[in-house]
C-alpha cells in the first residue's frame, strides 16, 4: 500500500467514523459550530490573506489570468459573504430528525419516515475557495461528514479553511475531522475518493462537463451529477409580448455564465412574425449573436450590425455560456415540448403564456429538473427557491434534481412503531 | 452491429418513445389499462396454464424441483393473486402530478415540487412470473415504461403475460410498448440493458446478491440495489420481557427465508440473564440453531437437542435465511447500535425497550432503510407500509430505503410559477 492509499484510507475511515458523530449531533451544537466559523472567518482576515498570497503568487506565476485568477481570490468581500452564509444556514430549521406521514395501519403499527443525513459526501470542485466553506456548512447543518478535494491552485487557501473548519467543529463538541479537506494535489486521490463506497456514500463534482463524465465514469459510489445547462424558454402562441421581450432579455443576458442562462428561444410562429423582430433589434443591440432557423431568419429582417447567422443541428445542444443565442420558430406546443425534451439537457425550461392548459401541458410534460411559466430560468438557484444555499444543481433524475441543498443532502428512512405487534 | 444490439435497440428506443406518453397519460386511462389487465388474467387461464406448461417441462427436464420449481408455477391461484393486486393498484391515488410545498419567494415567484416519473426503469428478475404482471402495473400506475427481463425458465409464461398486458395498453389508449418484456434468453442482453442511459433510467434487480453486486459493477445507469437482510432485534434493559418474546419469536421464526426476518438477537447484559433461558427454550423448541458469544453461551444454558454453538465473527455478518440466530450479549445501548452499523446490512433493525429515550436514539442512530420499535422486523414491506405493493426493498441510501412502491419510481421536479418576474 503506497502512502497515498494509506493517507487517502485514513481519511475515510476518520469520516466514517466521524459521521456517526455528526449525524447524532444535536440541532444545537450543529448551529453552535456554524457560529463559531463564522466568527473565525472574520477574525482571520490576515492569515487568509496570506495563505491566499501563496496560491495566488503560484498561480499567476504559471500564467492563470482572468476568471478562473479571480475566482481564487480570498478578498474580505468574499470571506465576509461566506461568514454570512454559515450565519444563514445556522438559522435555517434542523432537516435532519424530522419525521413525517406517520400513519397507523391496520396491523396496529405505525409507519412514517424519518430525514436522516447521507452519511459521508465527497466532494470535488474548482479552484474556488468560498466552496470549501460553502460545502462544510451544509455538511455540519445536514449533519454528513464530508470529505473535500478542491482545486490544485486553492490549496493553501482551502488548509487555512479548513483549519477553521475543524476548530469550529472542535469548539461546538463536534468531531474535527467532521469536515476534512485532502491535503495532497496528487490527481490520483481522486480516483481514490471516487472508488471506496466504504468510505463514501455520495460524491458531488462540481466543475467542466468532461470532468464531471469522467468521474461518473469512473465512480464505484453514487455521483449527483451536474452536467449541463441547455435551457429553453419557449414564447407561446398567446403571451403577453411585454412579459415576453422582459423575461427572454434577463432570461439570456442577465448574466451569460450561468447554467441557468436561456441558451434556446422557441416562438410559436403565430407570434414570431411580430416578436421575432422586437426580440432580434433588443438582442442585437446587447451584442448577443443569433444563430437562428431559416424561418427566424427570414422574421428577424435586416438587422445591421448583428451578428446573425444559419443554427446548424449542433446549435440546438450547445450551452453557450456565452453572448449566443439559438433561436427556432415551432408550430405548436408539442414541438416545442418535444425539442425541448430531445435537445435540451433537462436542466431548467420556461414557457411564457396566457394560456392555462398550455402552461400546465408544459410544467408536466417537459422532462426537466426545473419547469417554469412565465418567469425568467436565471432563477433555478438554491437561494432563489428559499433553500438557504446550495451544494450544487443536479441533473439526475433520481434522488435529487435541480438545486440541492439540505434536504438533498439527506434521505429519508422508515421508522415502525409498535406495541408488540407481530406478522400473521 | 449484431442482431441482439440491433433488438435491443429497438426495445430501448421504443420505451424511450413510450415513457413520454407514459408520463403525460391521465389517470383514468392507466386505471382502464389496470382494470383490462386484470379482466384478462382471470379470462386467460388455459393459455396462461399452456405457456407455464412449457416452461414447467423444460425446467423439470433440467433438472429444476423444490422451491425452484414451486415459483415457477403460474396457478390459478397466483393468476388471482396478481389480478387482484392490479385492481388495488387501479384503486390507489395516482402519484403523478401531484404539486407540493408550492410557497412564494420574497422575488415574487411561486416555488414548489411536482412528482413525476423516473421515466424508463429495467427490470432484471428471476424465474418468478407473477413479478412481469407486478413490475407491469407498479410501471403503469407510476406513469413510467419498463423493460423487464425475466429468468430464462419463465420465458414461455412471461411472454404470455407481456402479450395480456400490452394488449391492456393498447385497450386503453396507452402505447403497448409502455411495458415490454425481453423475448430472448441470451445473457448478453442484460448488459446491453444496464449500460444504455440513452435507453433505460435506473436498473432494478431482484435476486441474489452476488447477482446484484455484479449488476451494480457493470451497470452504467443508476441502479436500485436490494443487498442482503442482516437484521437485528434487540433487546433493552428495560423491556416487558412477553412482549420480547413474542416479538422476537416472530421475527425470527413465523417465516425463514425472508430479507426481513431477524438474523441477530442482541440482549442487555440486564435482560440476559432471564430473557436468554427463556428466549433459548423456544427457540430450541422450534428447531432454531442458535450461535452465541461466550456470555450467552452461558446464560442460555442446558437445552438439550437443541444446536448451540459458539458464534464465529462471521456469523455476526450473516443473513442466514435459515432456522439459525446468532445471539450477543452486549453491555450498552451504545454498544447495539455500534454492532448493528458494523455488522447489519442496513435494513431492518427492531429494539424492544420501555425506554422512551432510548427508542429515540435507537431510531436515530441506527443507520438502517427500516428503524422500529417494540414491533417485529418482519412487518418491513410494502403492503404492510401501505405502499400498496412493493417493486423491491431498497438498501441504497439515495433515493429510495427500504421498501419501493410507486413513490419510489417517481422523483420530484421543481416547479416555477411567476408573472413576469426577472432576476435583477
Amino acid at each position: 500500500m503506497n502512502a497515498l492509499t494509506q493517507y487517502m484510507d485514513g481519511v475515510g475511515s476518520a469520516a466514517r467514523s466521524a459521521a456517526a458523530l455528526m449525524a447524532a449531533a444535536p440541532t444545537a451544537a450543529k448551529n453552535q459550530a456554524l457560529l463559531s466559523l463564522a466568527r473565525r472567518l472574520r477574525a482571520s482576515g490576515s492569515a487568509l490573506k496570506a495563505a491566499n498570497a501563496k496560491d495566488l503568487a503560484a498561480a499567476k506565476a504559471a500564467g492563470l489570468k482572468g476568471p478562473l485568477l479571480d475566482r481564487l481570490k480570498l478578498t474580505p468581500d468574499v470571506i465576509a459573504t461566506v461568514a454570512e452564509g454559515c450565519e444563514q444556514i445556522a438559522a435555517m430549521p434542523d432537516p435532519v430528525g424530522e419525521i413525517s406521514g406517520l400513519k397507523r395501519r391496520p396491523s396496529g403499527i405505525s409507519v412514517g419516515q424519518m430525514r436522516v443525513p447521507l452519511g459521508v459526501f465527497g466532494m470535488i470542485y474548482e479552484s474556488r475557495p468560498n466552496v470549501t466553506i460553502e460545502a462544510a456548512s451544509l455538511a455540519i447543518k445536514s449533519g454528513n461528514a464530508c470529505i473535500l478535494r478542491g482545486g490544485s491552485e486553492a490549496l493553501h487557501s482551502n488548509l487555512a479553511l479548513a483549519e477553521l473548519v475543524s476548530a469550529a467543529l472542535k469548539e461546538a463538541g463536534l468531531p474535527p475531522t467532521g469536515v476534512q479537506l485532502i491535503n495532497t494535489t496528487d490527481r490520483a486521490a481522486v480516483g481514490l475518493l471516487i472508488t471506496r463506497p466504504e468510505h463514501v456514500d455520495v460524491i458531488i463534482p462540481r466543475g467542466g462537463k468532461s470532468l464531471i463524465e469522467r468521474i461518473s465514469a469512473e465512480a464505484k459510489v453514487p455521483v449527483i451529477k451536474h452536467l449541463d445547462g441547455n435551457c429553453h424558454t419557449y414564447v407561446d402562441a398567446e403571451v403577453d409580448f411585454g412579459l415576453a421581450l422582459t423575461v427572454v432579455i434577463n432570461a439570456k443576458t442577465q448574466k451569460y455564465s450561468p447554467c441557468n442562462a436561456t441558451e434556446s428561444l422557441l416562438v410559436h410562429a403565430e407570434s414570431a412574425p411580430d416578436f421575432l423582430p422586437h426580440i432580434g433589434a433588443v438582442l442585437a443591440e446587447k451584442g448577443v449573436e443569433m444563430r437562428g432557423c431559416a424561418r427566424t431568419l427570414a422574421l428577424l429582417g435586416p438587422l445591421p450590425g448583428a451578428k446573425v447567422t444559419a443554427a446548424t443541428e449542433a446549435d440546438w445542444s450547445e450551452e453557450y455560456l456565452a453572448p449566443i443565442i439559438s433561436i427556432k420558430v415551432v408550430d405548436s406546443l408539442n414541438e416545442a415540448i418535444a425539442h425541448i425534451n430531445r435537445y435540451g439537457s433537462h436542466h431548467t425550461d420556461a414557457i411564457l403564456t396566457t394560456n392555462h392548459a398550455h402552461a400546465m401541458r408544459f410544467l408536466r410534460e417537459v422532462d426537466s429538473a426545473s419547469v417554469m411559466v412565465n418567469t425568467s430560468t436565471r432563477f433555478a438557484d438554491g437561494f432563489e427557491y428559499g433553500l438557504g444555499a446550495e451544494i450544487g444543481i443536479s441533473t439526475d433524475k433520481l434522488h435529487a434534481r435541480g438545486p440541492v441543498g439540505l434536504e438533498g443532502l439527506t434521505s429519508l428512512k422508515w421508522v415502525v412503531l409498535g406495541q408488540g405487534e407481530v406478522r400473521t
